[in-house]
């Protein structure tokens, strides 16, 4: 078999066989096939497209280049969450421990940031001493002790993916819904769970920008999920603004923390009850979705999701006491507020610009090996739809250093639009796919 | 600027700038671009075309990636001739001691062979001593002195060339009319011709199988040759099944011989006549196509173009008797007939397939260090329309070895059909693009 042959298939539009796809991720992994011709091979999968049977394929061969974890021995039905990305996005770190305490097994492998959207992983390193690389016995005795484990991808899961996105990365070849969905599954099916609920945002701070391009992506991996033995639903959330009122690492977990107390805003605590009532219900832990989000609400109201977070912490070393003490969390030493310019109506907050304005700020990154400042935050103090009156508080920038505020403040303020009239905005939960 | 930046514009159909194409071609040539950067970009620019203006500034700047001959020096019209590659096509050993003969400049750079069609150096590098690889120095020494080279692309011309054309071959990314065009113009500009004739080959035994693929080559390659300065017009050949009647390298030679003292077969006198005339009238040596017919006429008739041929092989290092004494070239030592299997018209002779069974024979090569057996050859002893008897001859193999016959002989009996009717052929020269 010749990788020139499996490129020019794909190039003429043709299906790339079982074995020709295997080939391709097997030399990816090994290096026999040259980064040269994976390149060309992933600009012509983008531009072909691969269909639901190659995906599937293509999912299967990208875990078996790694280990795929087996979690029978843990009583229990192993589920687990993933967002595609977005900004402001925490629910990974309320959905996680309310799951956990309503008695299902959480082995939540997540990511790190990258451009604009945020991820779970810097989050819970905002945590003084909080460990997202724990081995593999290591997670495996968390999830025998407690139930649940937030960590970083380990390097036996799904090598293929991580040489794959490097190049994609450097290559213009990541926004492919073969090659997402193909990246997504390969390593929630190595997790080896049972069910997995989806959210797949959809709106200006995520990569898929419209509602049917966040559907195709939807229907792409609950068909990976069905077609490889993993029950899967996804649903589809508007992104078009952040979720929540925090966008900071520190501040999100902060945020988060509120949620599992019973406060916090109604945006979070909505789309993290939903996903949470998804997953009890996948796991067979609740007979439908109703039951659930009387469960979910029932150990938020008893504090035994919150426990579960605080005991999530300690057995990842963590320092447990953040979660009765903010100030235990760091925090950025200046603010600036950014005031609405006219009277009206909050009418945009563009997620997208927000969430580079929080990378400007320095916390998020543009490179993989750029350094995070945990303590920055853009804080938002109007949400969308509020009354304002001109010179109002809209937004506080928590900042460090003068000149990345001044880069970030044009950012912030193209994100902000006062409109005249009350935005029609389009409900949290967009749909549905099962 | 960053290359991922032009990748993503190109993947998304855009055109690219004329700075974008130039930090791409330069990055190619000194290594800044990585090739897993410009794969990605090759099949984009495969998938996604480029206009016409985008193509020639990417012609532009591989020119500029080299050095540009000036030959102003030299009195006389440089007329050049380039053909897209066939079968059994040997009419660059004609044109240019022609045109030559009638006084005009051709300072001509050929390639080698690769897959199923010929190479115009290899064929010369059958005649014992005959140095394709002149320096530009050495070049120049022969236009002043005898008006005509033939050699092999130099390192100083059109570098970015070889390296894209390398990274091309592996992964997928040949057939792109853009990249084709910008390869062969622009090693044709950095000669510093004033005037080129193309020859488009169309059919089965080329890259362009289509008559309209073939046409918007002709197009491409056209615009790009009127838009750098160069007077250029493109005729479109067919090629269903190989030019003239000997495929193979020393036997072309002969065949281009003959030509030149006034025999050989009508096919090929009628491409090489056409092809010759165009050149004469673009460089003002014949005021119309007509004339310039009568000047080929007689510069074969008087010998004065074989005279021009020798004179060739003699500055190049070759062994001029040749000329005269066909024995002098390399001969395989073993005969194969092949026959017609049924009383009829000789109906198909695939140009493909013949072309492949002589680079089985040895006679061309699969990979660029592939080496060459100048001596094999395929020729035709019943051409495309004979009547032939069941067990004439059709087709007489000339080896070496036992083994590369077995090969060869499957690929020449699926090349050739017996038809009940004679076949309509269509004509030689398909059309022009002016």
């Amino acid at each position: 078999m010749r990788a020139v042959d499996i490129i020019q298939r794909k190039r003429d539009g043709g299906a790339l066989s079982p074995e020709e796809i295997e080939f391709f991720v097997a030399g990816v992994t090994d290096g026999s096939v040259p980064d040269y011709q994976a390149a060309a091979l992933l600009m012509a999968i983008l531009l072909q497209g691969m269909d639901a049977a190659e995906t599937t394929i293509l999912t299967d061969a990208m875990v078996r280049s790694g280990s795929k974890l087996d979690l029978s021995d843990i009583p229990g039905p192993k589920i687990d969450k993933h967002s595609t990305g977005g900004v402001g996005d925490k629910t990974s770190l309320v959905v996680a421990p309310v799951v956990a305490a309503c008695g299902g097994i959480v082995p939540m492998m997540s990511g790190r940031g990258l451009g604009h959207t945020g991820g779970t992983v810097d989050k819970l390193e905002s945590i003084p001493g909080f460990r997202t690389n724990l081995s593999i016995p290591e997670m495996r005795a968390s999830l025998k002790s407690i139930g649940c484990v937030l960590i970083s991808q380990t390097a036996e899961i799904a090598p293929a993916d991580k040489a794959l996105y490097a190049l994609r990365d450097v290559t213009g070849t990541v926004p492919s819904i073969p090659l997402i969905s193909a990246s997504i599954m390969s390593k929630k099916i190595a997790e080896g769970i049972d069910a997995l609920v989806l959210d797949v945002k959809s709106g200006s701070g995520t990569f898929m920008k419209t509602e049917s391009d966040s559907r195709r992506l939807a229907e792409s991996l609950v068909a990976i999920g069905r077609a490889s033995g993993v029950r899967t639903e996804a649903v589809i959330t508007a992104m078009d603004s952040p979720l929540g009122l925090a966008v900071g690492n520190a501040a999100e977990v902060i945020e988060a923390l509120d949620v599992l107390k019973g406060r916090g805003p109604q945006d979070l605590i909505d789309v993290s009850q939903e996903l949470s009532a998804r997953m009890l219900v996948m796991g067979e832990l609740a007979p439908d979705r109703e039951a659930a989000r009387q469960m979910v609400r029932s150990v938020i109201d008893s504090g035994a999701a919150l426990e579960k977070f605080r005991g999530i912490i300690e057995r990842q070393g963590g320092d447990p006491r953040v979660v009765d003490d903010d100030g235990r969390l760091p925090a950025a030493p200046r603010q600036h507020v950014v005031t609405a310019p006219a009277s009206g109506y909050v009418g945009t907050l563009d997620a997208e610009l927000i969430g580079r304005a929080s990378v400007v700020l320095g916390g998020g990154r543009d490179r993989v090996d750029d350094v995070i400042d945990h303590a920055v935050a853009i804080m938002i103090t109007a949400p969308l739809g509020a009354a304002v009156r001109a010179g109002d508080a809209v937004l506080e920038l928590r900042y460090r250093e003068q000149r990345r505020l001044d880069e970030a403040l044009p950012l912030v303020t193209r994100a902000l639009r006062i409109a005249d009239q009350p935005p029609s905005l389009r409900p949290l939960i967009v749909g549905e796919v099962r």
